[in-house]
This record gives structure tokens, sequence and C-alpha cells, in this order.
């Protein structure tokens, strides 16, 4: 019997509400999953991670294939274990990575071989040793290997692409085998053509999968883009199972994403722009190495039920991040993390009221509203 | 009347068990201090810090004085406040890194100028700004500016700077004004010359302070000059105040440093080691760097009382290193604090059993068994 499902609760225009669960805990959905690259969410604790709401993380197959090494992992315990997480794990395919680091990079039908931009060291990987991978992790959702490419790029080029990512997926269901404690997810590509998204969408659908993601987006293409390709790629998705759009994104592109039927979400942004400074809040981002916040007493908000958005005043946060000191990251990144989760859990709530419209209006208008007036 | 007061509870050889009374909270001594540099001990959240057991932090002034700056600290409710850390402070008086961080130094009399090792702007510190800076700070602990050599050094030197260290600790005296809620701390210094060493804990005791730190050890002489000079040294300090050894130091100083009677440290070694990959454990330091770790699937010390010796395996720890991930960092600082902690709460249970030369013998034979084999 299928140990991971979807249930969906409830819909509020395009926007759902669902719960996926797994042997490993229920995923709330809609979910942003933190990203764990290389076995740790930067900066922060597993506990940590956790408390700011996130039932399930994001691990990097590229990563941890080149270190510490997939069969490395699983003779550790798996990567749960390894970095002492129980709830579920996500992994990726491997394959947007090896496309943005590594060097010397081969594509071929059977899969792509690439240098490690670690140690220059040669790797392949084929839809069936990153499924290998990803059970060696002991991940509770796989990702098909897919090819992704930059936008813009040419109708034909993506058409390639597209159809490579599809026989990708066939060969990916036949080497997940149908385990019965993980979810296999497929990939819709096509770039920003609507003909080949939906062949794709079509192709996914008729192999088979227990989800569904939208790839290719966030690869440098304006937001309305990305919104535009949803509108046209969602309705074409089974509703019955999860839509994730990976790698994204800010806190407005989730919004908008929900709006447009999406489940899943994960980015490296809230922690990144943790680490350089700028904090998401309900009054859009700050920018923490302003020196209108040298002299603030004040905390990032006093509302919020983030206790470190409360706790701590501008000024020393400013100081922090002068100094460069690890303190800040570890701060501004558990900020980041929580303000993303109430991001989503408020549009969950808002969703099961039919009334996430308004949620995002209401959020947006905050977020125009800006930061508190300088002191 | 005075809020701070020392009460000696239990002495076994020159071993001493006391406790520090202050307005934010009592210090049981013997007390290891870590060292929050910059208004944070590095990579730790404060209540992280607390959770090791540390009953006080130590704060520098010449990293605070220059960023974010005294004034501002005050006028941001002074540094436990800034750093939401609500028990004791004990301040350094900036002159150490005044010596070894900062370009131009110019001596005088009157006090010391120097430039920024950050932006190059001039400062000045005289024994009456430096009281000044740390009262700012909201210092519960504060420190006489004194001059601090290294050695080895000609005699002629060491007495000068003794002498002036001598004159400033009188003006230093003057201007902490005997203010009720916080103490001052003399600095004996004199090198390693038994004759100066003498001279200055006399000329100090008959000035009068609330506590008397040995300064000028820890400057890269070896660890058996540093015993001769606190042999020689101790015993010519008050008893019924607190001695402090500033800058001190790894686990086996310390403890030969408790049995000569000393009863407070700050070192920024364990946070600093932490960072560099080192662990301090009850089976000595452990190298994560080191490739044996690689595969071990076995906790740092699954008898240790603190959970992160239990949870995580070498081998995620070595790859947390070998990556150089902020969370490394987090864990060994930790880990490093809570063992020196262990350390000092070891010797103040052993001292009031009067069994502290056991368990220093016990302690160091255990380092000296090493580490677990090999798996």
């Amino acid at each position: 019997m299928k140990q991971v499902t979807f249930t969906l609760s409830a819909t509020d225009g395009k926007a759902r509400r669902g719960r996926i669960d797994t042997p490993r805990g229920d995923i709330q959905t809609p979910a942003f999953m933190p990203v764990g690259t290389a076995g740790t969410v930067k900066a922060m604790y597993p506990e940590q991670v956790r408390e700011t709401g996130a039932d399930i993380l994001l691990g990097n197959t590229y990563h941890l294939m080149l270190r510490p090494g997939a069969e490395r992992v699983a003779s550790l315990g798996g990567l749960h274990t390894f970095m002492d997480w129980e709830r579920p794990i996500l992994t990726d395919s491997g394959g947007f990575q090896v496309m943005s680091l590594s060097q010397l990079r081969k594509m071929s039908e059977r899969g792509v071989t690439f240098k490690s931009h670690i140690d220059g060291s040669t790797h392949e990987l084929t839809p069936e040793r990153s499924i290998e991978i990803q059970t060696l992790l002991d991940s509770d959702i796989i990702m098909q290997l897919d090819e992704c490419i930059a936008l813009p790029a040419e109708h034909k080029e993506m058409e390639r692409a597209m159809e490579l990512s599809l026989r990708w997926a066939d060969r990916s269901k036949t080497a997940f085998n149908n385990q019965a404690n993980r979810a296999l997810f497929g990939i819709v590509q096509g770039g920003d053509a609507p003909d080949l998204r939906a062949r794709s969408a079509q192709g996914l659908t008729s192999i088979g999968f227990d989800g569904y993601a939208v790839g290719g987006l966030a690869v440098g293409e304006p937001q309305e883009v990305m919104f535009r390709v949803l509108d046209e790629i969602v309705p074409e998705l089974p509703t019955d199972r999860p839509h994730y759009l990976m790698g994204v994104g800010k806190p407005d592109d989730i919004l908008g994403a929900i709006g447009r039927g999406i489940d899943m979400f994960d980015c490296v942004h809230p922690t990144r722009a943790g680490r350089h400074g700028h904090v998401y809040t309900r009054f859009g981002v700050i920018n923490l190495k302003n020196a209108r916040h040298k002299d603030d007493h004040r905390p990032i908000d006093e509302a919020s039920p983030n206790r470190n958005c409360r706790r701590f005043s501008r000024a020393y946060l400013h100081h922090l991040v002068k100094t460069e000191e690890i303190l800040g990251a570890m701060i501004l990144s558990q900020i980041n993390l929580a303000y993303y989760q109430e991001l989503v859990q408020g549009a969950r709530t808002a969703i099961e009221s039919s009334r996430f419209t308004d949620f995002a209006a209401e959020t947006r208008a905050a977020w125009a509203a800006g930061d508190l007036p300088t002191l």
C-alpha cells in the first residue's frame, strides 16, 4: 500500500489547501521547504528549523553525492539520521546543480557526465543513478532527473530538453520501481512555450507520478513570465496530486504561485538573504546593513510571533551584520525561515476560510506600506 | 553598601571554591568566562551560552569602543540589553587588544593613543577613559587599564611597564569612584620576574581592589613559566578577594591554575578551536578534520551530559567541518564551551570534597588515554 498520499481539503479559486502524509510525518500544504544543501540548513540547528514551522526539508543530491557521498550517507543510516532531522525530506535530482555548478558537462541520451566543482573528479548522473542516490539518502520524496535550461531560449532547444526530460521521466519511473514508502515526482519542462509545457504535462501524466513539479522557472525570467507559465500549465496537472514549483522564491512569488494552484515551494533565498543582512517581515524586506538601523533600539517587529523579531534591537542586528558575526547569520536566517512559514501558514488558514485573495492583497499592502518610519 | 562580594566557601590545598555575588546574579568559582568579543559569543545564542553553565561573560572594551561604540551601547541600554544577556559581564580594559590589534600605538604616562584596526581612526585610551567606557557598557566587573608586554622581555622593560600599570591602577581606583553596584579589579604585572610581581601585588593591595587579576601571562611563554609565576604570586594576593588569570587557557592550564589558587578564567580558545574543527572532551582534544572520522558513525562521547556530544555522528561533524558549514562552528563551539564548564564544575565539586588533586589527576589521565580507538 502506498504510504505517501496527498489529500486536498479545501480550494479557494485556484489556491489549494492540502496535506501530504508520509511515514515520517505529514506536510501541510501550501508548504515551504527550507533548503538543507549539504546536509544542513545553513546556520540552523534542525530543531530550530522545525520550530519555524517547517514540515519538510529539501536536500541537494548534487552536493551530497560529491560530499560526503551517497553510499557514505547510506552507511551512516541515511540523511535523516546523518543530519538529525526526523521528518520528511525531499531530494532534488542533482540535475539543476550539475547545470549551474559543475564543470565540463557532457549531455547524452544516457545522462550527464561532469566534473565536481570541489575537486574536479568526474561523475555521471543518469535517471537511474539519480534515483539510486536519492534512495541511498533515504529521501521521502524523490525527483526525476531532468534537463533544465536557462531562459530565454530557442523553441527548438526548449523542445529538445523537454523531450529528453520526458524520456528520462519514463526511465525514472521504471528505476523507482514503485517503492511504497517514498514518492516520485515528475517535472514539467518546456521553458516559456505553452505548447511544450502542455505536451510535457500530458506526457508525465500518462506515465503517472505521485506529484508534479514545475521546473525550469526561477532561472532569470521576469515574474510575469513565471506567472503566465503557471496560469497555462497548472490547470493541466492532475488535481489529486501535489504541485511543486521548484526553486521559488521571494514571498511575493510564493503568494502569486499559491493563487495559481501551487502546493509546494523550496528556495535558498531566505537563508542566503539572511546571511547577507536582509530580513523578510510583514513590513517587506529590511536591509539591516543600512545605517538607518545603527541607533535604532526598536526590534524588527514587536508584534511578531517570532521571539527573534522582538528580543534584539535593530541596532544590535545591524552591528552583527556589520561585524560579520556568525550570530547575525543565525538570527537573520531564523527570522526569514520563520517569516516564510508564517506566510504559508497564513495562506493555509486563508484558503480554509475562502479568503485567500484578501489575505494576499492585505499581505502585499502591508509590504507596500513598508518598514517603520526612521527614528 | 557594596553589592559585589566574594565568599570563599572551601579550600583544598591552594585550590579555592567560592562565589561572587552581583546584582545580576552569582558566579560560582572556579569560573570560566566565555568571551563575547564584539557583543556576541561567536556562533552562540546567549541562552545557549547560559545552558552550558556559564554564569558570566567577558566583553572586550577595545572591540566594543570601536564598534558599535561605548556611548552607542549606553544609549541602547547597556551591553546586557544590547546582546540580551541578563547575567554578569566582566569587561577587560581594552589595553591588551590595543597592544595586539591596533596600529601606530603611542604610549605615554597619560595613556595610549592608537589607530583602529578597522578603519584607521585615532582613539585614546587612558585609565580614566577605560573606566568610563566600561561604565557606559554597564559592566559588572571592570578591569583597570594596564600595560601588557610580551615575554621574554628585559627586566628593566618589565619593571617600567609594571610601575606604569601600578600608577594607572591608582588612577583607575580614583576614576572608578567606588561604584556600589560594580567591582573593580587590579592587575598584577611584572612579567616573569618574582621581585616585580611581588612589588606589583603589594602595590595593588595597598590601593585596594575588589579582585586581583594576574596579567601578562599566556603571551607566548611555556606553561611551566606561567605555573612558576602563579606559584610565586598567588600567595601574595589577598585571600578574601577573587583571583583572576586573564586570557587562560587550555583545559590543562586551567586545571593547573585552579590548583595554584586561581578562581576565574577567560579565553577565546574554546570557541576559536571549535571554529577550526577541534573539540575538547574527556578524551582530550579531537581534530574533526582528520579523515579517521569520515565514516565514523559514533558520536563524540555517548556518555557526555551534553546532547551535542551524543546526537551527531563524528562523520557528520567531520562533514560539516570539511564543507565549512556554519552549523559546524555552532556545534563545536557549543561542545567546547560546555566541556570547559563541565571542567570547572568538576573542579568545584572536587574542591568541596577535598579531592581536587585526585580530580585533576583522573582528568589528566583520561586525556592522556586519548580518543576512542579508530573504527
